[in-house]
């Protein structure tokens, strides 16, 4: 890869021919693809936008102008191109370079991304605080078609006009969401992109330019240009309706056409959407013709699974519960935001179509929407993952649970989730929803306990949450017997019965308590109980009083924060309990308060203390002080 | 007011005449006004919609037809007409009716609300539920134009094609927010709303009624106006390009042109948005003069205010205190959603109105806005309802807390809300806010400590919030000293020193325990401490374990769930010290699992059992606890 190689700095971009610059397209394609191939990554996305980064890239000085990518799912060639070059191969791993665009990595990076739909907001928040502290930078937004279509972009759009500053906006539109795209707006999107206004634009272009002496100021043209650009977009459209200056559809793998449009806008004193149109997986047969299967790609590593455990991942199970549902009770329907492959739903809308509704990237109405079916006698079930339920927990309260309505929400990729990094950890759903009234809140450790508590979730007259971790293999662990059920809750199960310590988890960490628990008999160390939570709201009182009150000191270990975890409200319970009775003991263990980097899923277990050896070492701390004290144990008369 | 008092039940409504029904509109302004001047509530909203209402009872059967209201302000004549005549007066009070739809107070109320824009989502819903069930109603959303402009109404808009089913939106608008609207969607809705269609097609109803004989079904009228209304909308207009049918706009005061629009809807076998124009306020000439005050009405009830208390609310002094920061610092930025007002932010924007933004009701995109700001160089405060920031929750994860940004939020209207009920309790910030890395949380118990922490927002390089409750006098509270800080963050402070018992609490509940204090020690009880906590994340530890450590027994009371709240996090604290050190045992305190209905402040506060009295209970059921045990106090060596 010669000129890949050769670049020293972005710089020298400008100095690049057409064909230098094509040459280059090429290879950075090619050594995207190499490098995600190896290490995983979002490679139809960055492939597409390859051509749109070399423009603004010689347009803009992306140290003091601020080029903000939506989602940060397409910014590859942009991270290869600042100065990231020889790390991009560290891609998503541990200690290596973010998937997405992020402030401590890089003097380049200027808002850290992960979920969708920020830019614009972020974008007019930079442009404000350029005119307010009176700076003369620019201030770039680039946007997909699918993130365009969420609610935060709209408010964005919506106040753009207001705001009074000068900002622009790149829609880099190939017609995809991870998927397909949803809605009557993308619909208008289709009608903008097919108008021919961009050959028009090129014709002018080249003609103003012919007519000018080489060297002449840009300004003349761009003042006749403007005019120009105004009077050939025709077809109807939302954004001038918003008084957002729209201009396109342009040819987003032209650089040359890009760059002219870019210099516009640069001289334009309003705010302005591009209309660009690229190709998903550009350049690369297979991501062109699949993108949706090359939107992520897993790495290429053979992972060993033990022969105990099913090939099976959560998100199979749990859709295939569902389906099973919908077999037998019409009522059944099932909502995704934008992640049906991600949810393994297409099983399910294929069989059952008109009951399969993909919002699009929209959860705050996907969980509206589900709370207007079950008062009008449905049973939905939501598929979101935990990191983006934090957009809809509004919904999630003031809709369903306030209503006490039966909506079933099927909370995937739980807990740690590796190599997206901080901002797709599933870490706040069980701090967040513990403290919402009427919502049952239950994780399973097995598929037998997750179709159960899918089957419970269509029993029940309210709203509950079945908690589960990515799509991981699932274990079957010590299912001796099926699910017990107490007032339409999951009763706790008492895995092993010990003595002295209880060691408390509930979905993930069940097994994480069972491996501590081996490792506490392989040291000769006095038998623990090891015990499956199940119900994390609420909580079944008297089965964890009696686990407080027959063991001297309970460990809870929980896939989520410690802060607000359930292992605060089982020491508060212990609280409460003193003085009238022996008690145990609560130590709660959880990931501590930070946001945890990027990394495999057991890298960042480790980082946290989430693992049976630190289990094991709080055991044997414990032990150790209690007898340094002389006095047995503290709390317990 | 005969035709009111005479009507029994809604579909009466249906034989009246049009000189009736003006006069049942009247008597209907009339009734609002009176019971609303006493009791408080949403006036100028619902006064506009007294046609509109009519109209809807006479085309639609409100229990078997499902129609929504977004917000909820508008439907006090809805509530009158549907069985609620004679307890209107109850509005707002504690065990009355609702001042919003709600399910469990009427057969005719279908969703729940308060919380804007989710009215086109919840119909969507129904209406789905109506198809995959097999029934024949019809679904009514009524949303106001600003509600509309808000993102989650917009995800509904463009899921709405999508949905391919039949909905029929109503749009109220009466060019107002609570104040202004905002936005350049609002600029659109305004060119729509100057057409002159809805003259033409009252022309054309007229015409087709005319040529018919009397009693013939309407099928043959409307076959004739559904191209007649196709052709006279003129406008270009989103909702169109959306592929949702605009009809529109028409007087919203002419139960007449209503009546036929909606007919014509109800034929319709497509989603159809129809735009009626309204006055808010309409035939209460104060309210239709400033509607802004008319808003919401407080109750005409003399509130003694003690001597030794400020008049002046918690609003009003932390504008004040940001007015002050941006006298001395140009970064400091202000932004609210949509309530200027009611956050008392009019001097703020009328002296720095540059660096004053009201961004509509858009909470997601005015926090990530803010973070935007921040990463620029501002220093931005954002101004919210705590009941309104759980609509930006992972904006201020996402966007603010894992960047570490700089932005200051003041959480207004905390913890228990009073008459507004369910809905916008401000009991949710502080158990989701505890578990999020780089917060900090602070509650001030007076204007001093609210000064000092906005001051420290600006002074510290990360995100804080403020949180503070609802407009009440601010109370001057044992302020010997200044505010004390380490390592910029507030340290607990003993306000009053005693043993044995230690009562903490912050912001409001630290006046409940100076006044549970005071009945202790008047019943002759040992003196407890009283002590500030002040900062809630991060918790001050060694504070918090020296006052576990030298006393008994610590009851920690706050305003907000008791699920996740401080009490936990100390209960969690004590259960770690033990079993090295004496230590205190943690009673926590604080709202139990449900939603709090509507009522006075107090009167809620009685019902959650937040109360002085309470924490006298559970002191004298502690001492009792322990000395029936005879063995002195429990977890204390």
């Amino acid at each position: 890869m010669p000129v890949l190689e050769r670049m020293k700095h972005y710089s020298e971009l400008k100095g690049y021919s057409k064909e230098t610059l094509d040459t280059l397209a090429a290879e950075l394609r090619e050594y995207i693809v190499s490098v995600v191939l190896k290490t995983g990554g979002h490679m139809a996305s960055s492939l597409g936008a390859v051509e749109l980064i070399l423009a603004l890239l010689r347009s803009f000085d992306p140290e003091d102008d601020k080029i903000l990518f939506d989602v940060g799912h397409q910014a590859y060639a942009y991270k290869i191109l600042t100065g990231r070059r020889d790390r991009f191969p560290t891609l998503r791993q541990w200690g290596g370079i973010s998937g997405f665009p992020k402030r401590s990595e890089s003097p380049y990076d200027h808002f850290d991304v992960g979920h969708s739909s920020t830019s614009l907001s972020a974008a007019l928040g930079y442009a404000k605080a350029r005119d307010v502290l009176g700076a003369g930078n620019h201030v770039v937004a680039v946007i997909g078609d699918a993130s365009l279509l969420n609610g935060l972009a709209f408010e964005a759009l919506n106040y753009t006009k207001d705001s009074n500053t000068k900002v622009i906006y790149i829609l880099n539109d190939n017609t995809m969401s991870i998927s397909k795209r949803v809605g009557g707006f993308a619909t208008h999107l289709a009608k903008l992109s097919s108008s021919t206004a961009y050959n028009s634009l090129k014709k002018a272009i080249k003609e103003s330019c012919a007519s000018l002496p080489k060297g002449q100021a840009l300004e003349n043209v761009l003042g006749k240009l403007k005019d120009h650009i105004k009077s050939i977009v025709k077809p109807i459209n939302i954004f001038d309706e918003m008084d957002i200056n729209y201009w396109g559809p342009f040819d987003g793998h032209n650089i040359e056409e890009i760059e002219n449009v870019l210099e516009l806008a640069k001289k334009y004193d309003k705010p302005v959407l591009i209309h660009l149109l690229t190709v998903k997986g550009k350049g690369y047969e297979k991501a062109e013709q699949e993108p949706t299967k090359y939107h992520g790609v897993p790495p290429c590593k053979a992972v060993a699974v033990p022969a105990t455990v099913s090939r099976r991942s959560w998100s199979d199970a749990a859709s295939s519960a569902v389906c099973a549902l919908a077999e037998r009770d019409k009522r059944v329907v099932c909502l995704t935001a934008a992640m049906k492959c991600g949810s393994k739903l297409d099983t399910f809308a294929e069989r059952f179509p008109d009951r399969f509704f993909d919002v699009g990237i929209a959860e705050g109405h996907m969980l509206t929407m589900a709370a207007g079916m079950a008062a009008g006698g449905l049973r939905p079930v939501v598929f979101i993952y935990s990191t983006f339920l934090q957009r809809a927990m509004d919904q999630l309260v003031h809709d369903i649970a306030m209503q006490n309505l039966p909506v079933t929400i099927a909370v995937d990729r739980s807990g740690l989730i590796g190599d997206d990094g901080e901002t797709h950890q599933g870490l706040l759903d069980i701090s967040w929803s513990r403290s919402v009234p009427h919502l049952v809140v239950a994780a399973p450790r097995d598929e037998i306990g997750l179709s159960a508590l899918f089957d419970l979730g269509l029993r029940r007259n309210g709203p509950m949450m079945i908690r589960f971790p990515r799509g991981e293999a699932i274990p079957s662990l010590h299912r001796i017997r099926g699910e017990v059920f107490l007032d339409d809750l999951p009763v706790p199960e008492i895995l092993e019965k010990g003595t002295e310590c209880a060691l408390l988890g509930y979905g993930k960490t069940v097994e994480l308590m069972l491996d501590a628990r081996e490792i506490i008999v392989r040291d000769g160390g006095v038998p623990p109980s090891v015990v499956d939570i199940k119900c994390v709201k609420p909580m079944c009182v008297p089965v964890m009083e009696g686990l407080l009150k027959s063991h001297e000191l309970v460990i809870v270990a929980e896939d989520g924060y410690k802060e607000c975890g359930v292992g605060e409200a089982i020491a508060s319970l212990a609280e409460k309990l003193r003085p009238s009775s022996r008690t145990a003991m609560v130590l709660p263990m959880g990931i501590p308060d930070l946001f945890v980097p990027q990394g495999t899923v057991s890298e960042q277990a480790e980082y946290c203390g989430l693992t049976p050896r630190k289990v094991v070492t709080m055991y044997e701390e414990y032990q150790k002080r209690t007898h340094r004290q002389g006095s047995g144990i503290q709390g317990v008369r």
